[in-house]
């Protein structure tokens, strides 16, 4: 079969599924995650050999040790997926919620109602885990689910997805539902990306790389989950131990993700006294300084921060530090070199933050909080297949609300339009 | 100035105006708005000298007289365009609006408000009223708008945007808040949708060309308002006088628009009965009908439909007939050949009726009532920009809120994430 009709075949499959899942009852669905979970524990002998296979191909490729630690399995962690998708069983359903009903003048009855988006495609690097997470809320919210992971995980990949199809297939569900590629060719992605009518929106969570091939290659809608170049601006009337407590948090608490800080921003007229403090906790902890010419003249031994330092999303412990004069100053920073993901300010001026909230048009804009609560379950919706870093459909963390579409359902007793 | 530069100059001029759109408040959009109805009369004779040199090249071509129609301005139309501009001045303010609060256990407080989504991109074809509906819409949701019409309203959509913005001027706000591209080369649209980071969304109003040629070169999230092949069902049960009326009303009201009936479909019980009966209006209004074996067998003088009739929009005054078995039947047929934007059921029968509304997946779905209620004034959501047929984002009627997007405003009182 050639690879366009196994991606074809693929998306006729997922779409059939879709129809039948969009009406599927919640205690089949929470039945089926059950099994879910259950097979990936059962199964796991044989999903820990498919990852040797892929750990020692990562190895002979001299990858990182980084590299390696995200892509490993063991019993823990497998565990650990499987406590996830029973956590998604527990969440409520969102298919066929009504998110706003009202009755015209006429008489009309409109009920505007959540109903699944059909067929999501998600294309994602290496982890594993996110194989499981995705199919799991896909599957919550109705959503028939392709799948196309890191070649590097493939083998790992493949073992998951054909532990959750089993249990699509033991509960009576299509398994269409579920469609991992099992090809690693970079062809099988532009295939997928033109499945117009069958396959409903596509999700990129990566790099650069990925998010710029896959946008410009995309005939269908793209919700993308990019980097975050995330801020903290330390304003001229924070509460300085709290500033400290924050941008240390911020940068420290997991460094390789989305929503940590990577530029730290701090008002001229308390750097001088802000600066040499959080430093010092830096240096504890190991983060390397890339500082503005102020930022190095207050604090000895950082190093220049180039141009290009305050675009990166460092996922590491390394941090731009800039000094300010102002709140327009860090505004116009965050809007120049942000991605719009999370940022905060730390102030107690209200008019300051209030500013600051308007202003800055990032999906989660904190005050006097760590930016690390950007995350589906700090935010109390549950897991989340990602943070958008869109502004079309779904901004900042997506769960299982944001992978709904709606209708507008409408009685009348024969009405017409005069 | 080459054209990739002309159109660089516009997105870079409306997002910077997009930036203060975005903090403007009620007041000077509503006293904007009131200037550019005003404009709209007072430019009325520039309007439709403009008007006349459109008209003139038409005529040249040859176009029908439908086509004349629709490009046709008079003073009538014109106080028509700034009535509709009022109307949108007296709707309430999307942004700012608060969708969802809530506080965390931790003391977070979280708002999820509405804001623009930036810069947004029309593409339409030939009526110049688009132009002032689609930039009084934007204006109000904050929004800032590159309208890209047909080349042959070219002369008439560029007076109606210097009226309109001449008005911006006026009241203080940036002229970059409405920009028309005055060129007609095709290139133009090309370069258009590449301006990624500047343009946040694009909104092909029009054929099956227009809308393929746009989703396959956009690499900037598109909402497509794409055709609408609405059914009416008249099941076994229903009341044959209301399934009569309803079927009219959805076919003859006004049969060039999106939410018109296309295709008829009866269910075989009560076919020979409701067929002769409605057929006898349609042919009275003129209705050129088309239909299956059944339906032909019933009332005869009836044309064959061929397969790619159930599929055709006519916007006119022709009907698809087909005789279904039964529920089923009719909901496969809607499935396979609608295109998910209005589908209605007439019926007494409860059940059906929850099963029709369940299991068609299109943006409207009716239960004894006409498809012409799809519109967003009849929705009571007030003016729209359009009927969206993706299923991303926005669905069906597209008034103000759905020209925002949303962002996450957190206050805290120094909560880090442990």
């Amino acid at each position: 079969m050639s690879i366009a009709d196994y991606i074809a075949k693929i998306a006729k499959r997922a779409k059939d599924a879709s129809i039948v899942l969009a009406n599927t009852d919640t205690a089949q669905k929470n039945n089926a995650l059950e099994r879910m979970a259950e097979n990936l524990i059962s199964d796991a002998g044989l999903i820990l050999k498919a990852n040797d296979l892929d750990i020692n191909c990562a190895k002979k490729k001299n990858r990182t040790s980084a590299f390696l630690e995200k892509l490993q399995l063991n019993h823990k962690r497998i565990k650990d997926m499987a406590g996830g998708i029973r956590q998604v069983a527990t969440l409520d359903d969102p298919v066929g919620q009504v998110i706003k009903k009202w009755q015209r003048p006429n008489g009309l009855m409109i009920s505007k109602l959540r109903v699944p988006i059909g067929v999501i495609g998600i294309i994602y690097e290496s982890r594993p885990n996110v194989t499981s997470d995705c199919a799991s809320l896909c599957l919550k919210s109705s959503n028939s689910i392709i799948l196309r992971g890191g070649s590097e995980s493939i083998h790992s990949n493949v073992a998951i997805s054909k532990a959750l199809v089993k249990a699509l297939v033991k509960t009576g569900l299509p398994e269409g539902a579920i469609n991992m590629i099992g090809i690693t060719d970079r062809k099988a992605v532009d295939i997928l990306l033109k499945q117009v009518g069958l396959v409903d929106l596509v999700i990129p969570r990566g790099g650069e790389g990925l998010i710029k091939e896959v946008t410009a290659k995309s005939q269908i809608p793209v919700i993308k989950h990019y980097k975050g170049v995330c801020h903290v601006f330390v304003d001229e009337y924070a509460d300085l131990g709290m500033a400290e407590k924050i941008s240390f948090n911020a940068k420290c608490q997991r460094p390789g993700v989305c929503n940590a800080m990577e530029t730290l921003l701090v008002h001229k007229n308390i750097a001088k006294k802000f600066l040499p403090v959080i430093a010092a906790r830096f240096k504890e902890a190991n983060v390397e300084l890339r500082g503005c010419p102020k930022t190095r003249m207050i604090v000895k031994g950082v190093r220049r921060a180039a141009e290009a330092d305050w675009y990166t999303e460092y996922l590491d412990l390394v941090l731009s530090v800039r000094v300010v004069d102002d709140l327009d100053e860090a505004i116009g920073h965050i809007r120049k070199y942000g991605s719009m993901h999370s940022d905060a300010i730390v102030t107690e001026n209200t008019e300051n933050a209030g500013e600051f909230l308007k202003r800055v048009d990032s999906a989660c804009v904190y005050v006097n909080a760590s930016t690390r609560f950007t995350d589906g379950y700090q935010f109390g919706m549950g897991a989340e297949i990602g943070i958008s870093t869109d502004k079309i459909h779904a901004r900042g963390p997506m769960g299982l609300e944001e992978l709904c579409s709606y209708k507008y359902a409408v009685w009348g007793d024969g009405q017409i339009r005069e």
